[in-house]
């Protein structure tokens, strides 16, 4: 084979590096596909991490050991944070969002693949210490940032459903209290196979108003006897201050809709300020 | 600002333009960022692209024009598309996928943010030059693959819903024909704001059986005076062999199950092959 030089090893190294998130790939991987010595893919390593750091773009990060090597993980800087979220508050505080009964227009955030993969990759960064062996989230506006959270952990998706289905399995159904107020009865199903016991489970939403829906993927995890390592989600609305679920993690804070104008009140949740 | 090396520039370059995969930055963007002259940057791109050409990492693309600059395209090659739908194939044949009813389990496949991610990457190289303003799907099990497809295009992703709710505003709503052979009648519901008339829509699902599904979604969009520009799904089966909608890119192929070990008889599709 032709010698690879650096300036053609660093592309195709970041790129490979950023295809897996999260997964640990070998210095061995890199020598033999770019036919280099360690010493030399390990400088290697060092430069693009050093430009990542330079540029706020995540991290490439050595890790030691029998099991060790270089992996990336897109952990955004508490500037870059800050950016987003404001970001997205003021897009979210646009004119004409504002629906009969109070509620927020979202859905074309929640599914703008772009604003999902910033969303999972603040949300990710959170929970990388707790090691979820899988993400949960409850159909349908919460999968776009649920999936790209579980991708920045390199872990799977798990969705719970209104019903069970037939092209499920057999599952697991409980009824929860939904709706902040009027206290609904509804029901969640989640596919027997989907989760095994002893597994941790991070939950993940696009929104939480009372926090039954929440509340209801923690009992079902109980069900699973599958533990709950965290719960965060994109949007939290200020009232009511009491939800039926407590240590979750918010991106953002609807504080109510303008009077006036009907322009949302939303901004960063107050840990990000 | 110190002086940056070439070897600094590249793995953040690259993690820029994959991070915005289909979506053009001006040199002046780069030059700007990194302090560097138009020539050293247009050098710096043509070493990224032929690293990612000789490894099969997709494109860097140099877009000529007034609106030119470059960007990044995960177009995988013919050889890397047969391996990934093989894979694919063989892990959707394990035993015990078999549900009664004669249903696939493939929700742990299609929730599968690596998977969905590679899926995406295939369907989204089949459809860059029909130039989809989003991708349109139904809930749920198609949305992780539809968000990554609507991810490598840089365009919003549409979520078709069952019912219309409160927090998407005023909706249009259809009946359609679903399910193969018992012809069951149900309701599609996509928010009035989420199309615009004129806009181009690539239809993405998980699976087609009879096509209804399908079917409903282009009748959706006849509703809102958009253009289906495609239609692709990641598995279809071969019976019926008629379906009710024409001109489906399906990536696999699902024969039936073998009898004896109620395994899946999958395979790429033969434009695949």
């Amino acid at each position: 084979m032709e010698k690879i030089k650096r300036s053609e090893r660093l592309g195709a190294m970041t790129r490979i590096l950023m295809d897996t998130p999260n997964r640990i790939h070998t210095l061995g991987e890199f020598c033999e596909l770019f036919g280099a010595a360690k010493s030399t893919i390990s400088e290697d390593i060092d430069l693009v991490s050093s430009s990542f750091s330079r540029f706020d773009l995540g991290r490439i990060e050595t890790v030691a050991g029998a099991a060790g090597g270089v992996r990336y993980r897109a952990i955004p800087s508490p500037a870059k944070i800050r950016r987003v979220l404001n970001d997205l508050s003021e897009k979210l505080a646009e004119p004409g969002r504002m629906l009969p009964g109070g509620f927020l227009y979202t859905s074309d955030v929640s599914a703008d693949s772009g604003i999902a993969q910033a969303m999972g990759e603040i949300l990710a960064a959170q929970y990388y210490d707790r090691q979820p062996h899988f993400v949960l989230t409850m159909e349908t506006k919460g999968i776009p940032i649920a999936l790209m959270t579980a991708r920045m952990l390199d872990v799977p998706l798990v969705i719970a459903r209104r019903d069970s289905r037939a092209y499920e399995g057999s599952a697991v159904k409980i009824n929860y209290i939904a709706g902040g107020g009027n206290d609904r009865i509804e029901t969640m199903a989640l596919a027997r196979r989907a989760v095994s016991p002893g597994q941790r489970a991070l939950i993940i939403d696009d929104f939480m108003k009372g926090g039954g829906t929440l509340q209801g993927m923690v009992d079902m995890m109980k069900e699973f006897l599958a533990e709950v390592v965290g719960v965060g989600v994109m949007i939290s609305t200020a009232e009511p201050a009491v939800k039926r679920i407590e240590g979750v993690k918010s991106l953002l804070t609807l504080e109510g809709f303008d009077k006036k104008t009907g322009r949302a009140i939303i901004h960063p949740d107050k840990s990000y300020l």
